[in-house]
């Protein structure tokens, strides 16, 4: 188990943002999940506003973008990446439908770039930013709101090549 | 249900930061917590380099407080605010330890604010990135690390008063 | 005319932040306008992708409440104001319906603080970005759309009180 | 006229970051404008101020540079792009000179990049911001300026060339 | 001495940023300085560029109003304010005009807010970015430049009131 | 010399970030250094903290990474450059260990990044910020801290090859 190093600490101990400057640039893409679970009725609202110009999940969606932008901001070691793709979607779950029957937002992110290192945790971060932005506006009629299987489902491109997460 | 409102979308069904400008300034706080499960093998690696000057949970949590400051920046509804308080604890939790069995780290955040709204934003957000930074600084080792049970705890101060989470 | 004096420039002749340690926390208010004109072609392409879930107007919208809060971080010497509300609305305006005859869209920007100096910038910076956000997202179909207009309509509050743009 | 696109929203009328991961980097570059109308004692005072060593038109070249670095944070769907040359000037306009007769301050702006998309936007918001920081400083004599003529001059490089606006 | 606590670190020795809810909001101010050494060619060079209407110091003096704006998203355990005040004055020193003989650039900041903590850390860092950018922009001719003497002179305000830097 | 020219100043006399579009991609590289001098007893302070988990100098290593990731966004007419590498280290000195005897933390800073142009002031930023987030963390117990000796050691890559400062 300990052949396994932990690469943002160095031989000292100490954190440092990983050294990329000797890997090729290749193209890199990331899928990334999480979801927003609530009450039924907080659901039946974020879907009621979603018939009409102005609404919740386009507002996380823009949110999620944004978020993806920020993440070497956000992340102390992470490195900064030239995003060429982004995508946040935002879907709908009813009571029931997904195994624990919880009733919720369920959002989807990939991002993609060409560059020296993965871009899993922009990705990653655009789901958070998503689901809280979906907890920001709905606050108000639902405080119970938990943010729930936030993760990485496929990356690619890169020394490691393919990951992708067993269903 | 139909009686509840959606407070960000206003009557024409258009997202708006909603108008606190009327609103008292008082003492608000807001208690979240965040998880990051993980191989066995990743805590143990985490831990490990805790015993050294650097180590992962002392980003997770600088990263958390950092976080805080920039919820307005991100979530694209909240209200700007002048924190007064933020913390970000981080502890280690073994394999068995939780009702789900899973390994990982344990996030409390505690903000607190003098303001006309709430700071349960801030809270949220210092948990999900403090998560995330665990995910980013672990991530060559275990890309499968899933971020869950993002939620608030406790919230006091305001017209609503004290919430909170029920056991 | 001389005796009018730019604040921001000291008695040395160098820029500066106003001082306005000594002003009050009052109540303000400030309402902008601006507007992107474009080919006619342009605006329905917007007009149907409005009907749509995701819509560009919902994107500038989102883009100007969040410009608004980075205000005093894009202009050198503008004070930070935690803003309580601000609201940016966006209208299609057929050819024909201005003066001038031009297609477009309007944007109408509302921002509120209590705080010690005006909240124009917010209002204005608002309007200026959504008009931008339009633009990015609708270029490849029309480089020469223009924006104009971009103008104070009213504020309130303040030791200068009220001021309304002459029709 | 439907056969055009608007590439910013997806084939389920989402919006999304373009895909530009497949794209070349090419060397481009955008020139853009914008004036700011105002009274021409106003004009006066910068004109004057200008005489001196800090002035307003310094300050608003530096904050249009740094505008440019910050659009994609600005504006959601625009892509990060590491500029690599950016330039802002300001000109005193007398009344009289324009077709319109308007005193006030031009703006023109230049940015450039090797990159897989344009810097048109970079260029159009360094242009709002000189012209937002002007108002800024001078708003105090003079709150009915109005900012016009924010639009692409020429753009140069990748797959569509170049393009400029017809006198 | 182990009486004194350094206030950033909690019972358990983990960092955290201060809770300062309690303290009542008062007018407070800070001024700092800062020093750029250099080659008295280079100091040469500034000062003739000054004479013109765009110059190294009229950027330095808004990166540092600036930069006092972003102290909280710099400092990690710094908290929010907001500044109602702030000056950066930069002063050529020719050789031999100091003690150590040295020429340079001689920067002051005063900042001011009134607010539940101290202004100290927004005057420190709108001094080191003042110096920051003069080194950025005569880095060409002179990559031996130092920054030195960044140090608080004076700050007033809060429980422990005024206190002075000893001549 | 007056042959030598501030190149971030133009023909005109106005300042403008440097065109660097024509300069090839190299690898680079660049090590700065800073020192912060305190009283012995607040090193004491310091150096006990340090034993504990969540330390002083842990915090000041994540802030100058993330502020050198920060740079173009502080630094006027510094251009953006996806960093590849940041290392920040903070050493302990006892009085009389330096040739000034002064006591302090020693911060060694290394920067790269495969770009147009250098990386000497993501080095120096990461320096300034790491100092003053130790000034931060401690000025409750000694507001006379004094930061000095932030310099560049070396640099490496581009046009102008290596450069080292003499001892």
């Amino acid at each position: 188990m300990t052949e396994q190093q932990l690469t943002h600490i160095d031989e000292h101990g100490d954190v440092r943002m990983v050294d990329v400057s000797q890997k090729a640039d290749t193209e890199r893409v990331a899928v990334a999940e999480g979801f927003i679970a609530m009450n039924p009725a907080t659901l039946a609202l974020i879907v009621e506003g979603k018939a009409a110009k102005g609404d919740v999940l386009a507002c996380a969606r823009v949110a999620g973008v944004m978020a993806a932008k920020q993440t070497s901001s956000l992340i102390p070691m992470c490195h900064p990446l030239n995003i060429t793709k982004a995508k946040v979607e935002c879907a709908p779950v009813e009571a029931g439908e997904r195994e624990d029957g919880r009733a919720g937002i369920h959002v989807t992110t990939t991002c993609g770039v060409t560059g020296k290192t993965g871009i899993e945790m922009e990705a990653l971060t655009a789901a958070s930013v998503a689901c809280l932005t979906v907890y920001d506006m709905c606050k108000a009629v639902d405080r119970g709101m938990e943010i729930m299987d936030v993760r990485l489902l496929k990356k690619d491109g890169g020394k490691t090549g393919l990951w992708e997460r067993e269903a």
